[in-house]
């Protein structure tokens, strides 16, 4: 009987594995595929308005952030990401509250989507992203001169990802010491500036 | 060897239900812990400012809705809730944007959170809204004379919640055709008055 439930164990974390997908789908060299599941992935953080557009004619937006479940676990146990991380960020248009709140902003339709991965084996940065126009169709490689990788790279709170916009995982991060040096100089240098 | 692998894979799915929190857990008549894995369960949406509250004074708010697994996945299957659904919004301070966007607003610190729950033996209306005053004790009842039971009654897209603010269970509610009266009759409403 014992021997029956070890192995039912041994089943059960196996079936629980199984339905994860795997979320890095490469089609060809510069195409990456939108998970068919992220919607059901931990969710990060949302922001209005925090895109890298600089034009103001823009929509308003109410972005999503989603990680895979294996990495979040990893994060919350070691505070910075796993190989094969994958955060997607999904712009949704904001649209003003109408009838049953007199003001505030909703979420309606994907506008497009920006999907940050950690593949150390494939990049020579580890991380990439890919740009989908439409948050369906496969998202296309940024190239590794775009502003947004020195960005992340200088600024971001944990191994190049906006930690500081995610608050649960900052706290986590905060306790196990896993904070950048470009975020805790940019932080000491908006302490000297108050 | 055929009935390893049948009683593995019931063990399967006794392991990974058995990982689900029994969410509903009451305190005594009037209150309802806060579930502790509420962060890991399936994100619907966020809003800027659509609370409740009256007052302009108010902080900025950018909640984050979430429901429990069980519900989520039936709810895909039915276009409607389950007995025992959870949707917990958990309303979180909007900070303005800083130093890396120089514009709109990010998450930081949890205001409040309201928590609501099907509970068709327990509540003559079948549903209850409890309010944690910082989204760590637990949740009191609210009074079922309170206006947001019959706002919602009389407005919520599906079985009394606000599915119009959740854009991924929106489609499905309009494929499987479960849009309430009153919320067909705002939607005839809007149209007339354009």
């Amino acid at each position: 009987m014992k021997r029956f439930v070890l192995f039912a164990s041994f089943a059960g974390v196996l079936t629980c594995a199984g339905a994860v997908a795997q979320q890095l789908a490469y089609q060809g060299q510069n195409r990456l595929a939108v998970p068919p599941d992220y919607r059901e992935w931990v969710f990060l953080t949302s922001s209005l308005d925090l895109n890298y557009s600089d034009g103001t004619d823009n929509p308003s937006v109410l972005d999503n952030v989603f990680v895979n479940p294996e990495a979040y676990r990893a994060f919350v146990r070691t505070g910075t990401w796993p190989d094969k991380t994958m955060i997607v960020k999904e712009n949704r248009i904001a649209a003003s509250a109408g009838t049953i709140s007199k003001s505030g902003k909703f979420q309606t339709q994907v506008l497009n989507m920006e999907m940050h991965v950690k593949d150390e084996a494939r990049f020579s940065g580890k991380w990439a992203f890919f740009t989908s126009g439409d948050g369906k169709s496969p998202g296309v490689l940024v190239p590794m001169t775009a502003t947004c990788y020195s960005c992340h790279s200088g600024h971001g709170a944990v191994d190049t990802t906006f930690v500081q916009f995610y608050p649960t995982l900052l706290e986590i991060a905060k306790t196990k010491g896993t904070l950048s040096p470009g975020y805790l100089n940019d932080q000491r240098s908006l302490s000297g500036a108050r």
